[in-house]
Formats: structure tokens, C-alpha cells, sequence
């Protein structure tokens, strides 16, 4: 089991992680398109090339997690940086074995790497296992996670 | 009144609207020291760099309100990049004139500028009446905020 940044052969199977999702599903984005699109490619190219932004896959043979690392600096908190975690995925068949807890372990490492002072993350209210899970690691559910649709 | 991008010489001014606040007191954020530190300025620099980070600010002749803008590519929902706004602060002796509105709507017209299909940002749970005032603005406390401070 590898955790290493994403490169482009692996942005098909991320895709179908992010999909395999009730939430997802719910919002309608279940489906993968046979083709990824230009508009998914065009946000690959930019967390790639963005040094504040990391795509991060766990893979063996084949890609089975995934999560984002954004890297913010900030005035707040003395100019500390902070590090926020979005679309965590694992595949369904590969759950319940560590895996998840082993990519948020590279995820604070890399946060460690960085000079974070604060990880940070939101998690729809819904996903009651998802706030255990990150209450286990020792997050503290302190504030709203606010969304707005344009 | 102008809102536009912070320079160095609106640091200070910043610094004073984050650190009058009671939950950055009782984060031990709560004075701003004379002289602006080596970490701040480079926090400064950082977002100044960053073509996806925005410190903004709300002046007359002086700076009375401020909020930090990220731009965030992702390969969810089709490729959507999301706009998150961090460090709101309206001055507190010029609050409930409609100035955090016409801050919140310079931020819109910068993420449709930037083409973002979702706006996000964390508010601590004690702070309800910016629950409201957001709520307000149409955002949707769907999720929970969860932070770890390392």
C-alpha cells in the first residue's frame, strides 16, 4: 500500500470513489461519464500544478482512497497555516480495515511537513460514522460547515 | 467605501479587527503585538503570491472590515471549483449597517468571477448570530465543522 500524490492514470478511478456515494448521489454526481470532461481534467491540471493543493491517492494494485490537502496561509493565529481536507473517499469493499485512519495519518503528516497549526474539515451532517471517525482522531465538531450553491 | 485586495500597509489594521473578538481572546489571540512578526508578514506574502488566495478589505479611511477569499479546485461535482471565506470581521463600532452584506456580496461577485459553483466557510457554534446573518445570505448549515489544532 502506497499514499502518494494522484497523477492523471489515476483521475478515472478517484472519480468513481467520489461517485460511490449516497450523498454524491443524492446531489447527482453517482454517475462517472464514460469520458472524463474537460471541466474534470481542467481541475486536475490546477490542483497539480497548484503547490498549495495536493491530490492524494492509497493505492496497491489499484487506486482504493482518496482524499484533497489544501495548504492556506492566514493572518489569524499568529500567521499560521492551516490544512484543509476535502473529498475523502475509500471504496466500499476495502472499508472497515484501517485504511481510512492510515491516509489521515498522511494526511497530519503532511500537515507536519508543512507547518500547520490547525487541520481543518467539514462533514456533512448526515455522515454520523464520518464525524466518530474524526472525532477518534481528534477533531472537535466546533463550528457550522456553511454551504452556498451558486 | 472601497473593498479591495489588502496590501502591507493594511496589516496592522487587520490584525486589530481579527484580535478584537472574544473567541480569538480566548484562543490567546487577543492583542496584537506593536510590531508585526516575522510569521505574519510571511503569512502576508504567502496569500500576496497566491494567485487562489485573496485577503480582502473593506476601507473608507480606514480599514474597517476584512475576509480572506480561497479558490479551490476540485474533481467533485463535475470538476466544481469552490470559493471558502475565512477571518470575517466587521469593526465593532461600525456593525448593523449592512457593511458585513456589502462585504459578503463583493465575495459572491468574486467567486462567480472565478467561476465557483459553491461558496463554504466554518463558523464557531457560539457565534449564532453570524448563523443567522449567513442563513440569511442563503447558506445551509448542512455540515459540521471539525478542527484540530496541532
Amino acid at each position: 500500500m502506497t499514499f502518494r500524490p494522484a497523477g492523471r492514470a489515476d483521475v478515472p478511478a478517484i472519480l468513481h470513489l467520489l461517485a460511490d456515494d449516497d450523498i454524491a448521489r443524492s446531489r447527482g454526481f453517482g454517475v462517472v461519464p464514460e469520458e472524463v470532461d474537460a471541466a474534470t481534467w481542467a481541475a486536475f491540471e490546477a490542483i497539480d500544478a497548484d503547490p498549495n493543493n495536493e491530490l492524494i491517492v492509497a493505492a496497491d494494485d489499484e487506486v482504493i482512497a482518496t482524499c484533497q490537502l489544501t495548504f492556506t496561509p492566514g493572518l489569524s493565529r499568529g500567521g499560521a497555516w492551516r490544512m484543509t481536507i476535502e473529498a475523502v473517499r475509500v471504496r466500499a469493499d476495502r472499508r472497515s480495515a484501517g485504511l481510512g485512519k492510515k491516509l489521515m495519518a498522511y494526511a497530519m503528516d503532511r500537515a507536519l511537513d508543512r507547518g500547520c497549526r490547525i487541520v481543518q474539515l467539514t462533514t456533512d451532517k448526515r455522515r454520523i460514522d464520518a464525524h466518530r471517525f474524526y472525532e477518534a482522531l481528534g477533531f472537535v465538531a466546533s463550528h457550522e460547515g456553511m454551504k452556498l450553491t451558486l
